[in-house]
């Protein structure tokens, strides 16, 4: 069976029937299992994370824009995050049994079913994107739903399904297809932010550090410790074991020890069956090898 | 849903219509998979690997006693693998979502079963065993078929179910619980057969080492290298990537790095998410964490 997981992010994070209301219509696809569903009131905006094969996924988010765009007005939306919509993004992503392609064609599927559906324009984005100035999803939401008129009116941002204007209430959408992110932090034994900021500053892509790492280094005030917070948005490409790695080597060079790691929520169990083969040198391993994978496959 | 493994060892791997019959009878049964077949002629013994829940495993059980007792005759069985049956072993083993104490039932329940139907005395063993005495397979087995009858007349080899005489063509049977076993190997740099048999004794339990470790040096002819070949028992309780650092950290005594490890055959994913939790130094990991299980899980 094929698993996709799909995280669409809504602009709405204080009114709880509108988001119970939108879960709702999610949990009840057949075939569509909601794992997550956190709001922010601040950034004013939810997270849904929800799994299931491609059709019912295709139908969850339709739902989902049925529900979420008739009671969201960016017009009067007032939140910390940066938005573009009323259902501002939604990535789809390859679990297990399936393809990226299958992914970023699913991803193409559903942004020109919700382009005709609700008139609302949608630009794909990262592995899904037309264009690599699109591939990044902070570049598309630049100037976000109040530069939208503006943005539509360059024949450079044209929509890649849709009107070349914004929804009145619903702005656009961003929809596409990327690998699972990785929520992993290092906790060094030191108070020392500095070397967490100069550490991060090493690893992340952005400095010239590995393709695939966001990373800042910041203080954890209760504990008297520093930590290098980062995201690893591709850990076939930056693996989890090369990050800590050098993380450790880096620290090391400040005199300062790795106190400990910690994932922030879900892994895919891929990144860590990856590093324990790093470690213990395996040599010839493959998925295949693991009991569960064979008994599942069968 | 839980996951049992069970893996019955039987004294027939030459004639090979009886070996396919009785893997025909496993596989018939609904909710049966049927992993692996291996016989060996020299041994004149076929080891059959499949899983499911508790109930069809019991069936599967019973029809493999049904199958393969009739056409299999201890009094002129011939190999070179020690045996007391026509069904010699037959282990329960936890996989997923299922704990030892219910595969411990499991193997009563069957063995139960088996001594009633078809009148053969059973042995428990591993963690279904009675007594420690019996714990291990071959002190069991130890005299084979042909010194059963004597040592059933002993009150200290009363079997746990069934007649205190042998069947007269298919002896006995161990039935037991155990956790899954890992085959491992570590190639070491050197061509030096007396570093791998020193490492494997200073690691094994026979003489001294970790709890759930068997483990043997020899000379890889056709690369020139050397072997610590194990088999790891218990995972949990002596885990890999403990063995692993060990044998590093010992032949690095000797002035030999290790060249590779390699798992031979499957290994329980938990076996090296646990590997990975341990190298990465992960605070607060839980399996739970795996996306691929949490989806399982609702």
């Amino acid at each position: 069976m094929a698993i996709i997981e799909c995280i669409p992010n809504i602009s709405e994070g204080r009114r709880a029937e509108i988001i119970a209301d939108v879960a709702d219509a999610v949990r009840a696809v057949t075939g569509v299992r909601l794992l997550d569903l956190q709001s922010d009131p601040s950034h004013n905006r939810s997270v849904l994370t929800f799994a299931g094969e491609a059709g019912p996924l295709r139908q969850a988010v339709l739902e989902l824009f049925d529900h979420a765009l008739p009671s969201i007005d960016l017009r009067s939306h007032k939140g910390e995050h940066p938005r573009l919509g009323a259902i501002d993004v939604v990535p789809f992503v390859p679990i297990e049994g399936v393809t990226m392609a299958e992914c970023v064609a699913l991803a193409k599927e559903v942004a020109a079913a919700v382009a005709e559906r609700f008139e609302v324009p949608v630009f794909l984005y990262e592995e899904a994107s037309s264009h690599p100035s699109r591939r990044n999803l902070e570049d598309i939401r630049r100037g976000e739903f109040e530069g939208l008129p503006a943005k539509l009116a360059d024949p450079a941002w044209r929509p890649d399904y849709g009107p070349a204007r914004p929804h009145p209430t619903a702005g656009a959408t961003v929809i596409g297809a990327r690998m699972p992110l990785i929520a992993y932090n290092i906790n060094l034994a030191t108070n020392r932010v500095d070397v967490a900021k100069k550490i991060a500053a090493g690893i992340r892509m952005s400095s010239g550090g590995f393709r695939f790492v966001k990373a800042m280094g910041l203080t954890l005030d209760e504990r008297d410790i520093v930590q290098v917070s980062m995201n690893l948005t591709n850990y076939e490409k930056t693996p989890i074991f090369r990050v800590f790695e050098t993380v450790k080597r880096e620290a090391a060079r400040y005199g300062v020890q790795v106190l400990e790691s910690e994932i922030v929520g879900l892994i895919p169990a891929n990144a860590l069956l990856e590093a324990a083969a790093y470690y213990l040198q395996l040599e010839g391993f493959s998925g295949e090898q693991v009991l569960e994978n064979k008994l599942r496959a069968l």
